[in-house]
């Protein structure tokens, strides 16, 4: 942080902005000007709130001249980090499955399906967030044996929603990757407690998150000790209402050079709508992602959640053949 | 929900509509027109996603013909429901208090300032949801005990936050009213829990939730068998920055139409700038609110989370005399 | 501008940095630091784009020290400004009538039964921006005589828009008032053609433009030596849906601060929804603006435009008889 | 338009909804059904305001049936249009070159340089648009002139802005593309205005406007008998304040099936940073889009406007040489 002291400040205000410092357990550093003085501080671990000289008389402007996330960043790791052993640096992995687990014969065929047409992880939700309390909200600790057996089917490993500090030791007994979910992305409880279990995490972009929020959530994740974090941009919420979502595809070189940490993205949800997907799909890998989530259902007009959204096992087959062309041309393995 | 079909949709079309809507567990009632048939669905206890018969061929469109939400309706239950006998109705009602529970000394000073003013409860955050995990966190269990010595001293029943579902117990032990969080509003675990204890609870908008989605989240606790539910408008993110916040007061009026939850508004979160906090509380007032959060520190240049947006002690008075002025003239008791 | 040097910025990234400023036709003023250098420029005439130095080498951050606008200032002039004689100071306008002009009789209903109210100007469109092209599009110069003449059987001033800088000349003729859009804020050109008019100017904010775009249309205006400019917030565009438009009635406070022309609040256009028209107008007059729009309309089911937001004459009256109430608790007078 | 009637309606808010429908000139058909009737709207040219039926009594709702827009729309034009022979169909064009033409010198490099990576026509703006009444505006018709000038060096035909009604016929003199501006995108006298001139027009989408009006806009130029016209996405303003803009590439898909004419992406101004340009130029290719517009400037760091979102051009012509081997995988023809 730097603090920027009005040309007209006094000696006195100058004084009680150093004492402030002090006051707070770090070092004031003062940078005599031509016509005003700058403050630098020193000596704090973590970046500090502008807010807390705010009140202050005499300062002209706070600026903070760090980023305010730290372990996530590609100052302090420059290389990509290697996610479940198929997010990052070269290696781009694909997830796809049904938005939500409805029976052993739905799962089943989902599986089979996507594992032929050559996906890394089967997702499938058990646990469903949904707005209203009378839609489907999953089939809980069912949900999470289905999606075992078709693991056990097809040798795919599965990502799953965990929503509830309580049942984290529950899922990850069950799942490869624990996701938390876009609603929960500053439910810093749930953060802290999937950073402290053994599994990778899959965290999704807030509705509203900024950017630095995205970030900082993931930093709370990996300051509990694990770096296993994939980040996941799902689209953000505009004034735009003929897409379900609008999907920020600009943030992902942004997120590339800010993080280590690798990123994929969610078309499914980005765009709601399952004749957009391929676009978006081809888009990503296009742009250089590091993996997609496409949900997959074996007959979306039935789908319990999601439908609209969801592919056929056919379209889903078709978009990867398109994207591992595109793969090749920008050196990508998928 | 009525489904519209199209013109020169078949009758095959239409019966695999019907026969859509038959193994969903409904009603469909055909109601034949002159150029085109439109189907009723009854039979459903919620409402139903449009997503559902999104992928049928010969659908025009899904028209919701209900709201999705039912207990918090003001067709249930048309009249004002009175929370923690202080909101709603004629009664208007102001919790006042700072951001953060700092220490004993600063809680003391702030509990008796607000008391003398003519608060009515009592705010200050044990658990301290923050965008970074290097911000302070809160006192936690030793926040719960100063407020609970803080209300002894004033009498003032007090309000204070829950983020874990592990904590809903404990926090229930000490506060009046548990508040739900901004970034908790989905956090649907935490909302059923909140629904499950003997407290009133506060529920705040979402940084991005729609006066839907709003309304839906207070469902899901009201389901739970809890009425005494107060809402409370902080403000929504949209491209302005130069607020912290942009305060939806044009909300206030139309949730007052839809529910018979009282809501109140909190300006110290919806601008973040103490200097616009009075101005915004009189607006509150007129407009017919059911009452304000404001954020009241002994010592606002040195709060450890908020300085810059809240009231000292003596700014806080002010706007009680000024709220109270105009209360009378719109028949408001507080 | 204040340029910060990075820590391990070079001599010559530094000299570099000195001879773009001295290329742009200002000067550097070298600012030594402990850690680092910054550079503060001087003899720009208005705001610098920070963009100009982001290319260089051993930049670390280019920090504005002061705000882009100037004549609009508060800074600048601190006194209110009073514009058309009645907004501004204590004094609190209100323009009332029709969206659009629709025919001689229903101006005369709508401009008597506003001044019985106690309007202090009269509305109405008579060249109408609309989405469609296939909606409505104003009587145009029919509009501004019968305008005229509703003036000149009521007395009351008028305030109408005007959308191209080819009709300026002719609107002038006939308004007292002369209304730009929200659609067209950032239309520099019209901008500047109203400012060289002799007619006050009522600028509408724009459904997505920021305080600080707003302040420096204004700018655009003021600049051409017409310092009548009233500014007028009527909602932001956010992703909420079930009001026509979000009022950020929170930038109020704030612009009130930043600059002495007086703003007034647009509830119509701001809610869409004329049950919400009476809340809010009492929540602008609690806040201190310094005047309202609102649309009244003798027969709001028939209206060929904006219908669902028209406020009857009678209700329009017991909404002056609400806001008169608060006026005398603020110190306004109406 | 169907218009919904409510189960309790009565016979006579039926007749006074069909009387309503009559008086606006139009048909009522009345279609009959079990519980509730429904009164569908024939004889309208365009779409009708649902606002015009809203204060009637015994209505439940106003469903627009067809899309607002009419000769844009793809059920009327099936087949792709192809904009100024390089746009629409398989055709993907690129156009770039400077922000604005600052002088015959920096428009000669940069003409060279694009013409030289392969880009089908320059670009440089001799009106611009500025937020500060104190940034450079241009250089009107002089830079017209330059413009020119490059053209017949090069042969590449030019893209440049207009703003203003009066100088239409002006630009048109020069320009092979007139491009309507973001900010203009609802100036719906200039709208028409380049309706009305012979040469092709390239509308930007506006900061905040959706799809629809994006293509209600696009719909006052056609109205005019003006087929020409290539649609431009440059991003949207949202919450995220780290990307300039927000890139809604989700639009693209949905875009191409609602309407014929082509659509192109401008990932400069999306971005608002050159690090970003070469993904998101990518993605534009793989998703569809039918072209791209990109600024290049032969000396980014001393650009007058958009320095740091133009490319150099070596590192144009890098890009130019990754999105040919993407349209050579989708079967697009650069």
């Amino acid at each position: 942080m730097l603090i920027l002291m009005k040309a007209d400040a006094s000696r006195a205000d100058l004084e009680a902005v150093k004492e402030r410092i002090r006051e707070l357990g770090f070092t004031p550093n003062e940078i005599p000007g031509a016509s005003r003085v700058a403050i630098g501080i020193t000596g704090n671990e973590g970046p500090l709130d502008p807010g807390l000289f705010a009140r202050l008389e005499g300062i002209a402007e706070a600026v903070p001249v760090s980023r305010p996330w730290k372990l996530v960043s590609r100052e302090v790791k420059p290389d990509d980090t290697l996610v479940a052993g198929r997010f990052g640096g070269k290696r781009f992995g694909i997830i796809a499955g049904p938005c939500a687990v409805e029976s052993r014969e739905q799962m089943g065929v989902a599986a089979q399906a996507v594992k032929q047409a050559g996906a890394h992880f089967l997702r499938g939700g058990a646990f469903k967030p949904r707005t209203s309390p009378y839609s489907f909200q999953g089939l809980k600790e069912d949900g999470l044996k289905i999606l075992a057996e078709a693991r056990e089917a097809t040798g795919l490993p599965i990502v799953t929603e965990v929503m509830d500090t309580r049942d984290v030791e529950l899922v990850a007994r069950y799942a490869d990757v624990l996701q938390v979910g876009a609603r929960n992305m500053q439910n810093f409880a749930l953060l802290e407690a999937v950073g402290q279990q053994p599994k990778p995490v899959m965290l999704k972009r807030g509705l509203s998150a900024t950017i630095q929020e995205f970030l900082m959530a993931a930093e709370y994740i990996v300051k509990q000790g694990k770096y296993d974090v994939l980040l996941c941009e799902r689209g953000i919420r505009t004034f735009e209402t003929m897409t379900r979502n609008t999907m920020d595809l600009g943030s992902i070189p942004l997120i590339k050079r800010l993080t280590h940490l690798p990123i994929i993205v969610d078309p499914s949800h980005g765009t709601g709508d399952a004749k957009s997907v391929p676009a978006m799909a081809r888009a990503a890998v296009a742009l250089g992602a590091d993996g997609l989530m496409i949900e997959v259902h074996p007959n979306p007009a039935k789908a319990l959640s999601d439908g609209p959204q969801s592919l056929t096992p056919d379209a889903f087959a078709e978009v990867m053949g398109q994207i591992k062309a595109i793969a090749s041309v920008v050196g990508l393995e998928i």
